[in-house]
């Protein structure tokens, strides 16, 4: 039986591939190293393996049905998880990488501060070669946070703001069950009570049918005026037109956007010109950070030992769920 | 014999003098508050007083030899241990508020990771409406930083940064005493020895003799291409033609500074263009935050319960040293 591993990811170092050609060697698999540009070479490979590393849904669609195990070195997974046509076994394993809660909690905190700290206003006050620093500002410590989301990502950016004073910090979850990096988890029903005492709300949800839209018109009407809106987890969950006009119209005091929908963000979308935002081009999970590589790495090669030994994967994703 | 005070501020909230008031009072002291536009009543008053609660060399000037106490509501004293002329009396006690570390480590965080992760060049990147997202970030997490200067400043700089997983933080002050904050607090002397292997240069000195241009030209070109600088403390303390030369020529990776000499900076001043960087007009310890006047105004309360039962002021300066 086939003990072979596609691996088709560009970021990994010569120390990544021989972490995972170790792990493998010891499991018994034998893993096939290609880069993105090698789309076909992966494909012919793929037909004879069990496993695939990869964020790829176009390689993932020519798998043979005798792939078992999918990782995902993506966090998000809606993709896969709504198109079931993508797998030809329906049994087929997936994993999706749960390793960017680092990196997008210190783009959390550097948004959070640069709201807070007025840093838009002050970029034009600057890019004029003026001087003038009176505007009012205001800090994590002290403050009042609300987090839609209590994964890895929300934990993360939880455990940050504690350590930087935050006066309470109130996660939201589908099932509102309590984590010790929060003061309280509430279920995500609750919502509507939460937002009108919510000074920093941050978005950090996957993309299911259930938070598409999530923050609504009514829902961002219900938020204070002096409150700030942060999202990092998927574009989808925000209506952004009701966003640019409450931030245009004094409704809300500022917002910082990582994600957007669609991306890019068109050229004539009103977001760009709205009323004290921070965008930024879907860059708070991005690759490019050591850590986050690896950390992706330790994470598929200790699920690879589950996966040799029986043991269920820590990765392991509820496509029902969609997370 | 007097016991008034003379309070000359503009932050002070109708709490603020009430909880003044009432500390007076239980001390035995009768304050007497002016706004920065009654300088004349303020000087009047002056007159008969024990205890000036200020930042006013002009009316510090004119206070008679019966004034033993003047608590400056700033942190930086340079100005008042310069000039022995401004105090009528030499023993007149010197205090100052060391309660700005909390906003201006919040201030070096929000920079710190604005560098690291890139921002100047990705608002270069939004404002065109474009949609890239390849820069290599970089994290507080795992990253080494050295503090200049192991007071209040750079003690919550420490605490922020080890929150967020830095992997080592070395203090240099003059003594180089040890610090919980710190994983290593060398003497200042040392700086030429850990210039070079410093990724994150925070720079939070007072400004004296010994620290004016204490970031020269040639301790500039200590520092690896990949170090960023960062001044949150005096102007001074750094070379600017240098550090812009530096920045421009590629010897180092981006700079932060909210502290410039002089102040504001002129607008033909080539730090404006210079590579990399962020400028904001000495806002990191202003005092538009709630937090800051609260604390402020404990401090000061605390010390004229201390003045009152003669006990040693807590905010006591060392005027030959500077701080």
């Amino acid at each position: 039986m086939s003990r072979d591993i596609c691996v088709y990811l560009e970021f990994l170092t010569e120390g990544h591939k021989a972490q995972i050609r170790e792990t493998a060697r010891r499991t018994g698999f034998v893993p096939h190293f290609f880069t993105l540009d090698q789309f076909e070479e992966a494909k012919a490979c793929l037909q004879h393996c069990k496993v695939l590393y990869a964020h790829s849904a176009d390689l993932l669609r020519t798998a043979p049905a005798s792939l078992r195990w999918y990782c995902c070195s993506f966090a998000g997974v809606d993709l896969y998880c709504k198109d079931p046509a993508l797998f030809a076994n329906p049994d087929c394993l997936l994993t999706n990488s749960n390793v960017y809660g680092v990196t997008i909690a210190e783009h959390v905190v550097m948004v959070t501060l640069m709201l807070l700290r007025r840093m838009p206003e002050y970029a034009v006050i600057m890019g004029q070669r003026s001087w003038s620093n009176q505007l009012p500002v205001r800090s994590i410590r002290d403050n009042e946070f609300t987090i839609l989301g209590t994964g890895d990502i929300g934990r993360n950016v939880a455990e940050r703001l504690r350590g930087m004073g935050a006066a309470k910090i109130t996660g939201l979850s589908r099932s509102g069950r309590p984590h010790p990096a929060f003061d309280e988890v509430r279920p995500i029903s609750d919502l509507d009570d939460v937002l009108p005492r919510t000074k920093i709300l941050v978005m950090a949800l996957p993309s299911t049918p259930d938070t598409i839209h999530i923050l609504n018109r009514e829902r961002i009407a219900l938020l204070p005026a002096d409150a700030y809106v942060i999202n990092v987890g998927r574009g989808t969950a925000l209506d952004q037109t009701a966003l640019a006009e409450a931030l245009n119209g004094g409704k809300l005091a500022g917002a910082a956007l990582d994600v957007m929908d669609p991306e890019p963000l068109p050229k004539d979308d009103p977001l760009w010109d709205a009323r004290n935002i921070i965008l930024t081009p879907h860059v708070s999970g991005n690759m490019t950070l050591g850590y986050t590589c690896d950390e992706n790495v330790a994470r598929f090669c200790a699920d690879l030992e589950n996966y040799a030994a029986g043991r269920p994967l820590a990765g392991l994703v509820d496509r029902a769920l969609g997370y």
